[in-house]
């Protein structure tokens, strides 16, 4: 792979990296570090990279890479770069016929995400977005046991994704708070577009069922700052099922607090994210069940995730991992030309991007609304 | 004491009979157990009472007590019949000069509650309701932490009452179910009526603070019901803050979880009632705090209330005691004619009972309503 | 009941008294509660009984109410003294006809407990001795799985009972630390004797076996001290099983860690007395499972041992009211000319009493011996 | 780095290629893979590395290896294979210059240990041992905390190692259990020689301390087994601590529950491989504090093994990582002429092998001693 981003002292840039190495499929051939010139090169240097596949730009990039020899060639680019440079660097990744995993938004909104939909059809080149907590194996043990039915019909849903470093002013220094918190970088929305929209994909994702209404509170807690902080959200998901979304980046204390629970007529689950090689299974009368990764059977797909045997605790980068070998082996079904489609191969996609993109805008459009419901929609704005 | 209801078999009536024995400072000297005359007499033999003061009825025990002289007659009674009947029975004990120590909920709804408000003051006599969960040692640490500051101004409050003992069909059988479920027996609501009331007087009570707005959604999961048995209400609080009440009855497998969570802007406190010994505090950057009752210092409520040394656990009974020996406490200086409100002896009284049955009418009330913040008001209903 | 010992300020009077209130099957009438004449009589006051039945001394205590009519006499002693007081309450109460409740340790040494063992076979009253964790409805419940087959073969019991709070030199001020360290007070142990008996008590009582053979390592931690504060023994039960007993007062930062392993070669179950209201039930290659106080089905006697439903926790002093509970009903029993010994009603009794004391003579003696196994034996004293 | 063992299908090798990966330092180069030189080669092209660099034995690999320019090269061997070759690989290693990391355990038996030290000392090359668990970086603050004195004096150290994977006679079948529980593949130990070694290990680790003297008890709980599957051992520490290590894999149900407590006279710390980004801080009087990877200030062997922010889990491959990235930092220091000893670059090495080795042989000739305590000695055997 190429990446574009993650030059020297950018966090998701070694994420990437280390997501994309651990399996051993996939090597780092080539990149544009940085959009300054001297800075991709160094990066790339550090990264013991010859000096030939040290780009100056991601333009460069394409264009010297899509001339190589296709067994040389970088086989697809990692995007890891500012939010807004997402869409321009997929488009003309798209263009070169490069398939393109981004890092998460997808895009800036959801005009571009639309926008973004089309090229991928046009092109009918491979696109996977990094929404890594599907990437955990009791996440998609779960959404298996709701796909089989063990917990009967998914009557409520209880998505949290709660951090507290933006619970003060003080905490706004930082250049990760400073981006976030900014309109002009961040969108329409700080929380819910930054880890919100994490559990909303959490949600569906484990629920396989689609959010139809919502009803919206979003609140700038900390003075002065004109995007939110905080919000809840109520949903009603295309089943009739009831759902409480939660999400807030001043939950003082809180680490990286996401946590799911489905209800279901029978059973229902609960994990959270900190813990993650553990999954609750709840029925009335019984003892509730402690899941643990490797401790008996398994899913085909949560198996596939697990590396290591029980008690051998797997984490977030591993998660981050499943998702880039899967994207390993679409890349390879899409060469051999068999059925290559996201959801074969359990890659978030252009359907993850695009609801992504219309929860940031439809929760905020239903904060602004005085009446209770809003249907959730997936329009372009004018 | 004197108890009304609460004869073999009935489960509240047991738990109030050990709460008020715990301490040593009450105790049962007469009652009228049942409705049903002979069960009463034999209900009040086998809790070792002379056959003197085993009443046939409520109305025949306030006339004979209050007939005794003053230093053998009961001091207060206990009121722990079908809810129906709370308020009629409050009414002839203050009418009889006797103090009154009533179960939740105060009345079968706030018309009532406001009558009985006048009654208190008409009568002078004082008023406890047995919201237990305020009895606990660390909820009243929690509040003294809010009180004292030490959480700084609290934005958000996230309270959780949720159950899954009603998840089905097959679980409406039994006679708990199936007068909570009967809109003539419980009211306008079930689930809020029944538990959610509780995490709203938590949040309440513990904060200091009121809720000023709500919006709610109610919903009835199990087909065929009319009552709520599952809802979300978003809060605003008096001073601004935010907040998520969740409850529920159809949350297969949840026992009694009620938790609460208070976020402020210095650290931010998680307790839950299932494990109650235990306090979270949290704070950015800092070690979680695990404060367990009996280890460190406490405010003077909170070690008032504690019985056993670290690691001795105490739990719902102790809570429920913890109410009734203040109330005895109460109850002294209301004798010695000296200060006997109970904010001071910290005993839930008739402000708490007028909040609950207001909270039930305003969250039934704001879930019909197709407008997303509605006003908590107290107002009679025509 | 009357009671000896347990006047004001003395922290286990109050527990016997609450644990024999709790189920309001047992009345207090009466009590010589210090050996100070005066503060005996003021003691009894503060507890509302009458002047006439606040004796001076034990001895008075005995002689009155023997002479009192049957109906109106106490039926049992509650004994809370200082230990050394244990043997000889106890030999009055039996020489005048009165059943007996002693608090733990039995007696000052293995030999008065052999006597004491003499004294039960030649008056034939009851006797019952609190040791406390045996009360908790989990921890029958477990009994019942090792003996109904559940865990299969017992082949590995670890116990531990840690405490911190005897960590320093500092800690050594207090009245409940001075009389443990010292020698003519405590005995000949201070850890072992104190707690560790606890977590030996419990390893037999939930397996049905005896300890056979031990290994003991103790240690006075702490400069200047005599007596042992930590200590760790090997022991093999009576079927082959082999053990560990880890027992401290210096685990600093250790509340009241009393915890219990049972492996048996189908099944574990593992068990803490500060969260006693879950037991951890595991098995190779399946979910463990979380038993939890009142959801599910459970053995008679641990049944009987619960009062709550499902999520409100009960703890240390309904586990002493179950000791207490069941010894009214082995009077009760023994009134009615039944079958009245101590398994039958699950009260610990004088082979316990003997077994402890015996514990405490072969740990401290395996500890001074070179070689690595002892028998574990029960012979006087020269 | 090459390979020596790790072919398809085997386990471990797959562990260590993902943590010489996982941050981007290390490349795998060449392999010989396997015993069979046809999988050996097989699973070379499956790794994707050029045939010319598959070799069909380790003998080839050094000898070609050797021959080619520095540049180009392996730097160091990482070994594999089953446990009886780990010595001979290492010692060939050295003879053509190659530093080693092995896995553990590093020799056959003590005897082998020792003559490996003197081939460390006479080729000096850079030897590595991956005791994997002094990887995590709760446990290098853990040594931290000791070592600044946080915990004043060590007083008690309790180390767990315990598993229930062969807990029955049917679980013999796997080629994991085979080899274990055969001495002529395993040497003299099964569960103190496989996990026992790693608590010893960590308990050394953390508090810096050796152990001293030992008591120990071993047990072959299964029938016809030859080898112990169960032990406990006694410790007493070179400052006086005392100890006890619990090591099984008879434990039914529990997975790899590696713990330790370390005990000061001012400070407690309880850590859980399970849970590896949780440390327990406890004291006397005050809430225990929850230490979280991220989350505050860390000592900087800490923060150099953690690669995520707060609320990110790393787990097991994260902790092996730790050890490569230090081994690979270590080699650098090597080529720079810089001091290079593993103690400096915290990788565990020649001396934990020793000690290792000699924990073994120690453990198994105190549980044969009919005395108590046997002197930790480091001796070859005759």
């Amino acid at each position: 792979m190429g990446m574009v981003g993650g030059g020297q002292g950018a966090f998701i840039g070694a994420v990437h990296r280390i997501a994309a190495a651990i399996d051993g499929q996939i090597e780092l051939v080539c990149g544009a570090f940085s959009s300054n010139a001297e800075r991709s090169v160094a990066s790339g240097a550090a990264l013991f990279l010859p000096e030939s596949r040290c780009y100056q730009s991601y333009e460069e990039m394409f264009q010297r890479e899509s001339q190589l020899p296709e067994d040389q060639r970088m086989e697809f680019v990692a995007i890891v770069t500012p939010n807004h440079l997402h869409f321009p660097v997929a488009k003309m990744a798209f263009e070169y016929g490069f398939h393109v995993m981004s890092d998460k938004p997808a895009t800036f909104d959801l005009n571009e995400a639309l926008e973004l939909e089309k090229l991928v059809t046009k092109h009918g080149r491979l696109y996977g977005l990094t929404h890594t907590y599907n990437g955990y194996p009791l996440v998609k043990q779960a959404k298996h046991m709701v796909e089989s039915g063990e917990l009967g019909n998914v009557v409520k849903v209880i998505a949290e994704y709660t951090q507290g470093w933006l619970a003060s002013k003080d905490d706004e220094g930082g250049k990760q708070a400073a981006w976030r918190l900014d309109p002009k970088q961040a969108g329409i929305s700080c929380c819910m577009g930054d880890i919100g929209v994490h559990a909303a994909n959490l949600a569906e994702y484990v629920t396989g069922l689609e959010i139809a209404n919502i009803c919206s509170d979003l609140t700038a807690t900390v003075a002065g700052r004109t995007l939110d902080d905080d919000g809840t959200v109520l949903l009603k998901f295309n089943n009739g099922a009831k759902g409480v979304l939660l999400s807030s980046q001043i939950q003082i204390g809180d680490e990286n607090n996401l946590r799911i629970r489905v209800i279901g007529d029978k059973k229902a689950i609960e994990w959270q994210q900190i813990e993650p090689n553990t999954l609750w299974v709840k029925e009335n009368g019984k003892p509730t069940q402690q899941v643990r990764t490797g401790v008996g059977e398994f899913c085909e797909a949560a198996q596939k995730a697990m590396r290591t045997p029980p008690g051998h605790p797997e984490g977030y980068l591993e998660a981050f991992a499943n998702i880039y070998v899967n994207f390993a082996d679409q890349i390879s079904a899409f060469k051999a030309g068999e059925t290559c489609d996201n959801q074969t191969f359990d890659v978030p996609g252009i359907r993850e991007a695009i609801r992504g993109m219309a929860f940031i805008e439809n929760v905020v459009a239903a904060d602004k609304s005085d009446s209770k419901w809003q249907e959730f929609t997936i329009l372009p704005s004018a």
